[in-house]
Parts: structure tokens; C-alpha cells; sequence
């Protein structure tokens, strides 16, 4: 099967890969599964940007973190409702927002650090999503139903998995990289373990080869909070009219919180109150404006994502963990088979994803003589720097891209 | 009325204040709250440690933090059903915790920090309370049932002056020093400005003036999982048999990983596993001791305290704020009156009342020529630590007294 390319359907901006319908493929074959089930059928959204070279030798495949979909750049057709940027990017870009921008748009694109006019770059929504691609809010085809929490529980090396079946769906052997942020990151470091002679170089960024204690904790609570409501009914709400939006909303606050760093988030509210003049001694309503956002956040999140999706992706992001999976506790001689050229980015103020992380990964590579390259950007917005601070990103990437 | 003492009702062992009932004492007048009402009748829980000078004058008043209460020091005649000790505390002395030792037993009695053998030692059950002192599930005389969220939201001052009215009520005019840590901290705070000729010195430890944005968004979220949970029923759920205690749970899940270091919480759990062989695949049960730990600190807390305490209690330390209450904004200005001799604690790993909050108080009391004396201290266990480096603490408070 020949790749499809979306063509641009409207005037491209500047810089801008144009306007996209996200498309959807079914895998023709089942996906063997970590946990030893088996997963058929699966349906894959995706979007591509660029060209394809007659010699398909200049595909990079973008990974999304927990909360993005396979629009990663460009504009929607059909805007979806919220939009799919994160945190802060689709607060502070109100402009962009309602016109549904790719949650990766200032990084990908012509000129941009993934440079659609030199290559092709493909996005999927991950397995267990909730944009299009197959997860717990599809249809069970031995029920007739929505998975639910019947859905297998998953792991990044799956969702890799699953990506690779893609690729091979349309016609897609090698990649000249693999990037993404977070989440993203992870499945970038499992695909160069997993299929090392396929991949050229992976772009890891404010990510690490085994979420932190902290990590763990914080998304146990969140996953916590959404079990914890009633409406969750035990993975089954679908269809009853009682998603656990408060469970949901919790936890997208809770995440919120981690993925901003204390002084980015002092910088922007400070203490300042809702009605500047005084306290109005209230325990149910908001009175500091970063409660009153918290809220706004929880809100808008749950409109546009599905619960269980969280929980599956979260479980997966804590279950990720290199050295355990391939090393036998030993982060260096799992990364043996490493042949992809690796380029690690952290971001100074990033405590949930820190900078110690990449240090550590870098120094296993080293010591197994890989080729890598380490960059700790000083930046003060935490772990959504990587979805912000292109501009000093850029130049890195490209040039890693280049060499 | 004289000060009743408690006496020792068992063998004293080494440094201990012996065995201690909780006392009440009936409030003879009401209190006038920030917001205007008037509250009446209060009952206050309280304890005492060391004999009362014939001059009254070697009075020292111990506030509590959040979660604490009057059993401060000591061991309790009657162990309440968990330890009332927080966090690691509770959990690394498991020797202790069965017994009822108070919670700040290392720093209260013979030789320590806040020595009885020269110091009358007070600790009162704040305003707002679930262990003794009138709170939200207290009776309201105007209707015959308990409170729940008809209770007046509090401030600190609120508690300040309810504590004032406590002393005034045990015959004791003047402190030689009022000492507590986080919440307890800001009521020290509190009083050296609400009562500037009445205390001598402020003893004021992992503590601020005004609570950083980041930490009001946490306690956002946590009194958001406490009201989001149905069982909360509007604040009214005494006597129904369906406590919040989900939310009551996430909320001390918050609570407790803003409480520990990223680093101590590394060194206690890393990424161990519950079953050391293998992950399990599953959504709903703890896999990594972490999640293990957090889920036990939840349903422990939610055995030995009141959500709505919690919410009340919250909401009053987040509304704290000198500069915003005494000074127009400006914190110097807000401590112009104070006379105590101030000495400040902090501890280096405390990203939830950090140092800077501390340097920063320091910097506004010798601004106006105020007599402070700030010590940060280098230790790994984070907002915690004013429960344990009782080590380091203790020469550091006791020189400070006795000068």
C-alpha cells in the first residue's frame, strides 16, 4: 500500500503545513500484546505532513504524550471542540486554539525543526487513545460494546508495537527518526530497542528511560481520583450518561500542576484573588485565580478526553521502565542494541521529567559507546517547555537531524 | 482560674513528659470571627507539659500544623486509633505510633527543645478542629445537629484569637514564646502581630507569611477531591454513614507527596514493585510500593480525621497572607507592630513552604530593625522535617530561648 499524503486544503500560512482532516487505516492483522492478549481489530488515526521521497527514506515518526492526539501540526478541517495543545499552549494561545493548531505546530512544518520540506513526517494517535485510534472507548467485537476497563491493559513497547504495524500498513520500512516529548520520548527510546536496525535516530525530549518515584506517585493519585468516582462504574460508563468527569477533572489538575514548574505558576497567578478587593470567606467557590483556573482546566480537559484512555496511557507510562524491561535492572546493557543516534533535551525546571533522568540515559549510552548527544535547556516553564521553548529546540534538532 | 496541670499517670520514661489525658475547658464568652460572625459555644481540647512559674511567666503555646492536635507530647492514657503523628513520622516509628506519642514529642520535655523542666509547655486543638476543639462536626446550638458546612469559614486570626481566649480563660496573660511548624508557624506569626505586647519570642519553623501559588493549588485540588465526592453531601454528612472518605483520601494522597522531597521519596520506595518477580497488568491494584504507601496514608487518615476539618482548615491556611491582611501589600509594613524575637527555621528540601518564603520574612523583619534570626537547614525529607531533624532543631531553639 502506497502512503497517503493529506494535501493541504486550504492557503498554507507561513511556515504551516496547511489544514488537515485527520485519516484512520485499520491494521490488517492482530497485535500481539505485552500482557499476552491478542488485539484485533485496531484502527489507527493518523495525519502525515510533507512528502514521502520516491526512496521512503526520510520519514520521521512523531510520538504524542498522554493527553495528544495524531493532529500534531497544522490546522483541523473540522476544529475539534478543545483543543488538543496542552497546559498552558492552549491557554496562552487563544488565537490558535479555536482553530484547532497541532499540539507539535511550532516544530513541525517548513523551516521548522521537523522540516516538512525535507521530510515526511507521520503522526498517529497512540494505541488506547481516545482521538480515533482503537482504545477503551471502542467497540469490544466479542461484546458488541465499548471495552471499557475489559480493554488489555498496555504498555509503551505495545503501543510501539502497534506503530510498526502501521508503518508496515503503509509501506513504510525505515525511519530517519523517531521524536517525541514525555510519553513521546519513551515510546522513541522503545523503538530503537525493539526494532534497532530500522531506525536512524530518535529525538527524546523532557522524557527518561523510568518515570521518577515522584511520578509514579502522582500518577497513582490521578488514576486514584478516577476510580475513585462512582461514575467511573468500575470502566463501564459508557453509553449510562455518567462519565466520572469529577475524577477526570481531579486528576487533569493534579497532571496540570506537575507539568508546570512552582515558579512558572507564581509568575502567572501569584496569590492574586478572584475579586481584588477582599476575601469573600467561601469553602465551594474559587478565590484565587489559580483555583479558579485549576477548575477551568479540569473542565475543558474532560470535554475533549476520554477517562479511561487516562488511565490505560498513565499505567503505561509508570509500567515503562528500560532497564527493568530489557536489562535486567541494568539501564546500560539494556540499551546494548542501540543503534539509532540518540539527541536527549531536558529542560532545567522540569520536575516530573528531570534533567537527572536524561543524565543518567546519556551516560548509559556513552558507556556502551552510543552515538548521543545531551542538551538541559535552561528554561523556566517546567515539563510543558517541550511544547513551548521551540525556538531553542529548534535549532538543536535540525542540526541533529542534519548531521 | 488557675492552669490545671496534667500529671504524669504512668512510669516517666527517659526525656518523656509521662502519660497524658486530653483536657477540655468551655470557652466563658464567644468569639468574633473575621467574617463577621459571632461563634458560641467552643470547646477547647488542650494538654500541658511542665509546672507553671508562680509568675507565669514560662508559658510557651505549641501550635499544630494541619493534621495535628492537643497531644502533642507524651503518651496518650487512651491511644487514639491511629497515630496522630504525620506522615513518615507515623509510619517509621511504628513503635511509637501504637502507644498515642504526640507529635511533637521529640521537641517537647525534660532536655529538649521546648524543655519542661524549665518551661510551662500549652498545645491547644486549633479552632476548627476534629479532635476535641469546636469544629464543623461540633453541634450547633441553633439547630441541633452538627455543623457541617454551616460552620463559619475561619482564618488563622480567627484561631489566634480563639487561643487567646483559651489562655485568658486559664489565668495565663503572657508567653514567653508561641512555637509551631507550617500551619502552626503562621499562628505564631499571627499572634506576635494580632498581640504584639503579649508574646515574648515566636518560634516559627517550615513555615510563611503567605503560602506560595503553588501550594495553593494544591490544596485547591485537594479540597476539590473532598467536595467532588458525593458522599461530601453539601458538608452534611454526619450521621448519614457515607463520610467523603474517597475524597478525603485522594486528598491526604496530595497532601502526603507534597509533604515528602522528590529525593526522600526516591530513597524510601524507588520504583520498587509490590510482587518484586513482575508487573501484573492490572488498572486497579497498587503495583509499585509507592502507590502501595499512599493508598494505606489514605485510608489511615481518613479513619482518625474530618473532611470538612480539612476543608476549614485548609482554606485557612491558604487565605493567610500578612502583606494582604495588616500591610496593604506590603510585608514589611504588614510586621511593622511586631516585638517577639523571631527565630525562623527552614529546611533546604521543603518545596512547599520553601526557604525563600523564610529568607523572605527575614528580610522584611530587619527591614524594620526587627530582632530575627534565620536558620535553612540542609536536609532530604522536605516539609517534613520540622517533624524530624529534632536533632538539628533542638540547639537552634534552645539557645534561642535562653538568650
Amino acid at each position: 500500500m502506497i502512503a497517503r499524503m493529506a494535501t493541504p486544503a486550504s492557503k498554507t500560512a507561513a511556515g504551516s503545513v496547511g489544514t488537515f482532516d485527520t485519516l484512520f487505516l485499520d491494521l490488517p492483522n492482530p497485535v500481539e500484546l505485552d500482557c499476552g492478549r491478542t488485539l484485533h481489530p485496531i484502527r489507527i488515526a493518523y495525519e502525515t505532513y510533507g512528502t514521502l521521497s520516491p526512496a521512503r527514506d526520510n520519514v520521521i515518526l512523531v510520538c504524542h504524550a498522554l493527553s495528544g492526539d495524531a493532529h500534531a501540526a497544522g490546522y483541523a478541517t473540522k476544529p475539534p471542540p478543545e483543543s488538543t495543545r496542552d497546559g498552558f499552549a492552549a491557554e496562552d494561545r487563544d488565537g490558535d486554539a479555536g482553530r484547532g493548531l497541532g499540539w507539535w505546530d511550532g516544530m513541525i512544518g517548513p523551516g521548522k525543526a521537523f522540516d516538512t520540506d525535507h521530510f515526511f513526517v507521520v503522526s498517529t494517535n497512540l494505541l488506547g487513545g481516545c482521538r480515533g485510534t482503537t482504545g477503551p472507548s471502542s467497540m469490544n467485537p466479542a461484546t458488541g460494546t465499548p471495552y471499557g476497563s475489559d480493554f488489555p491493559v498496555i504498555t509503551v513497547a505495545d503501543m510501539v508495537r502497534t506503530e510498526r504495524a502501521f508503518l508496515d500498513a503503509i509501506g513504510i520500512a525505515r525511519l530517519a527518526a523517531i521524536a517525541g516529548g514525555s510519553l513521546g520520548g519513551m515510546q522513541a527510546l522503545e523503538w530503537a530497542i525493539l526494532y534497532p536496525d530500522q531506525v536512524d535516530a530518535i529525538v527524546v525530549i523532557a522524557s527518561t528511560h523510568a518515570l521518577p518515584p515522584q511520578g509514579v506517585a502522582w500518577n497513582a493519585v490521578a488514576r486514584h481520583a478516577i476510580m475513585a468516582d462512582p461514575d467511573w462504574q468500575r470502566g463501564h460508563y459508557y453509553g449510562t450518561g455518567r462519565p466520572p468527569n469529577a475524577g477526570m477533572g481531579l486528576a487533569r489538575m493534579v497532571g496540570h500542576i506537575t507539568y508546570l514548574s512552582a515558579k512558572s505558576l507564581g509568575d502567572k497567578f501569584a496569590r492574586r484573588l478572584q475579586f481584588a478587593d477582599d476575601i469573600r470567606y467561601t469553602l465551594t467557590d474559587p478565590e484565587f485565580e489559580v483555583e479558579n483556573y485549576l477548575r477551568h482546566q479540569a473542565e475543558t480537559f474532560v470535554r475533549r478526553f476520554d477517562a479511561n484512555t487516562y488511565l490505560y496511557t498513565s499505567r503505561a507510562l509508570t509500567y515503562f521502565d528500560l532497564a527493568r524491561q530489557y536489562g535486567n535492572g541494568d539501564l546500560t546493557n539494556a540499551l546494548r542494541n542501540v543503534s539509532a543516534r540518540t539527541l536527549l533535551i531536558a529542560f532545567s525546571s522540569d520536575w516530573l521529567y528531570p534533567p537527572s533522568g536524561s543524565e543518567e540515559l546519556a551516560a548509559a549510552l556513552r558507556a556502551s559507546g552510543k552515538d548521543v548527544e545531551l542538551h538541559v535547556i535552561d528554561a523556566p516553564y517546567g515539563h510543558d517547555c517541550f511544547l513551548l521553548e521551540e525556538g531553542r529546540q529548534t535549532p538543536m534538532i535540525r542540526k541533529f537531524l542534519a548531521r
